[in-house]
């Protein structure tokens, strides 16, 4: 038997709560406010957007908050996902360190969303809610938000960025498979959405864009409730699920990380991967370095302002402590990944204010280089949102190679790339750029 | 903790050996013919096609093949997959029967036909060959071809049905970002492409065109061999992965299957899942009823002559005995599955004509129901080929219930159908029919 490359846990081992880092940062997480009053926006007030029970969660310190059981066995369609040790691609890159992955894109919607897809349609569900309204980018969330309302039987109407929307047909499939309704946004749907589209009538639309048109979705009919897939404190609780599993795996691999990795958009991927682990430093004295990695072409957590602002263009929503590029930012239509918000989620932002992660943007040919090369290493042809992760792994085993010491390399790779693979032929051809 | 759904093996439980049915059937199994001389192919003949290992395995009657170490390293990206249970579907069909899937959808390809593909470009690589052809269908073989031979270094050209180059630039272009050369079948590059082009150029291509073509290339290019994706019994052998596992999870479950269940296109999903249970049958006195699924569309097992046939349409092939349509057959352009072969493996259509296992034959639309139904119950979105087996599945377990008795239910789902949505949006509209 040679040596071991993946690292396989069974049902009982998903884990039976979320991790809550509010419970353990060094100083108190800043409040969501209220925009009008500058006050804390009060849970009454969030309960008319969001389910009560996702509501709780979001202003919660406890440490650990337990994990319905029906929650958990939805996750086991998927859960738990495999850790593997990418051999193949260290033997390109001719490295001492060793490179691991934790991969979700085993999930039916072929990313780590429906990890908080299914608790977020599983408290509407219990709160009575019959509809959920949300946006989606590349329709990574989107798709997971539609199955998560199927397998729990409430109405899913999903806001995709326009451009998306016209390039990506097969998500916008994937959510109408799993019974949702999916309008190219700005729709005409709402409001907001003819007024941006009259203005801006050659538009890609944006996310903040899209937002806005799920919140006004929400406010304006009675019994929906308003889903968000990443950003906000509950999103990255969810996603905890991820870093736990990696932590027992590691164990089995029997390595601790020097370096645990994830791409950030909103910044859920890199929550969901990096606060078990950031729980050790702060609790247990351990030194993992957590690098959270974006696209140069949207770069909140390493060019943005840290300070409020409103989630959305059209001001809607509650005023978040967090890095952004403005909440009118619009990113280039040429940049082909997801990762494509003007915020990075509070919780991150935080800790990155206190230097407890560190950060790094790349620009996207030089992401679609490493993604190429991992797929003709390791097999797998990755997301490119988590090609993002993949450059930076490869970028620490190649310093490591230069220092001629060992590094032990964890990244999640938060989904599969076989719905984006026309911008893999974009890159193949060279029409990709910056 | 609620019923366990899920039976997850490790590493160390993926098989050694591959199971050779050959050295089990009751009847020795009817060797391949040369068309001129009516006499077995000698293996010096065959290995101008083929690499020397699989021809080997082709002609082998050991019961136990040994699985070479660096193959089962690669198996191990994605092996061993995952059976579950699924509940939900169950619930919503009212049954008392229990119904079991083993996924194959994990792998890069997203169906299981790496687990050929794998041995077959290590097999080449071993006797020094540079460069493989092959042809595909929907692409699922031609990717899962593209990936390992990028594993082990080898080009691979492929020729693809012209009709689903046309409909599913997807794979194509999975195929180019394993640094494949993919060219729509009947193409300009060889020379009964041109001439089949000439005297058909309305032709939606067809897989024994683009046998004809994958040949010709193999013979006309020095240091070249072909790979088959089916139909074979060296990869009916490679396939045995999927029962072998499968076996032991239902241990793991507790429970040991009434029927089991594959879709058959060339035969070797079905002669995966099936194989190793039909040897408990044959050897132990077990009684499994084991079920190939086909498309009414292309019904070789159900409505097909027992016969030596052709492998393809240019007759440059050996002679196999197999349930045939004739090796002009061309499925009707609209059927949006694969499963489009016009023989059925030699190995599963002697098991047949002993009487050993069944066969049953659905209409596309029935089949994408059942797709559609599994879908929104299960959350994956399961390949058009696998739903055939879901389909068989669902009306079996409608037998149990209608019966008012348990059954235990093991298919095989062979892929997801991430990249068929376009089949999906189709069904979803009602613009399929058949």
């Amino acid at each position: 038997m040679s040596t071991a490359t993946r690292f396989d846990l069974s049902q009982k081992d998903i884990p039976e709560a979320w991790y809550n880092i509010a419970a353990d940062v060094p100083e108190p997480m800043p409040l969501h406010l209220h925009p009008g009053t500058q006050q804390p926006v009060p849970p009454e007030m969030m309960e008319t957007i969001f389910s009560k029970g996702v509501v709780e969660q979001e202003l919660s310190t406890e440490r650990w908050i337990e994990m319905p059981e029906p929650v958990r066995e939805v996750l086991a369609l998927w859960r738990p996902t495999p850790l593997l040790r990418s051999v193949r691609l260290e033997r390109a890159l001719d490295t001492p360190a060793h490179i691991y992955y934790k991969y979700e894109g085993t999930s039916p919607a072929g990313s780590h969303k429906p990890n908080s897809a299914v608790p977020q349609a599983w408290y509407a569900k219990q709160a009575g809610i019959k509809r959920l309204a949300t946006e989606t980018g590349a329709g990574q969330w989107g798709s997971s938000l539609a199955l998560a309302c199927k397998l729990f039987d409430i109405e899913c109407n999903v806001y995709m960025v326009g451009s998306s929307y016209r390039q990506k047909p097969y998500r916008r499939m994937a959510m109408e498979t799993w019974g949702a309704t999916v309008h190219a946004s700005p729709s005409s749907e709402t409001a907001f959405g003819r007024r941006f589209r009259a203005e801006n009538p050659d538009t890609a639309g944006s996310l903040g864009v899209a937002i806005s048109e799920a919140v006004e979705d929400t406010m304006t009919h009675p019994g929906t409730r308003y889903a968000l897939g990443s950003v906000l404190n509950h999103v990255c609780l969810h996603q905890t699920v991820i870093g736990q599993e990696a932590l027992r795996q590691m164990e089995l691999a029997g390595e601790y990380p020097d370096v645990v990795i994830g791409c950030a958009g909103g910044g859920s991927n890199f929550a969901g991967i990096a606060f078990p682990f950031a729980r050790r430093n702060l609790k247990e004295g351990c030194k993992t370095r957590l690098l959270a990695v974006e696209p140069s072409s949207c770069p909140s957590l390493t060019r943005g302002e840290y300070r409020y602002d409103f989630g959305d263009v059209a001001m809607t929503t509650p005023l978040l402590k967090m890095y952004t590029l403005g909440n009118d930012f619009m990113p280039p239509a040429l940049h082909a990944g997801g990762l494509r918000y003007h915020g990075m989620a509070p919780t991150v932002s935080h800790l990155h204010s206190l230097g407890l992660i560190e950060s790094r943007a790349y620009a996207q040919t030089e992401v679609f280089d490493a993604a190429a090369l991992f797929a003709r290493t390791e097999g797998l042809i990755p997301a490119p949102e988590s090609s993002h992760a993949i450059k930076a792994a490869i970028d620490e085993a190649l310093d490591a190679k230069k220092e001629g010491k060992p590094r032990v390399i964890v990244f999640n790779l938060s989904g599969h790339g076989l719905l984006d693979l026309t911008s893999y032929e974009a890159h193949l051809n060279g029409s990709l750029n910056m």
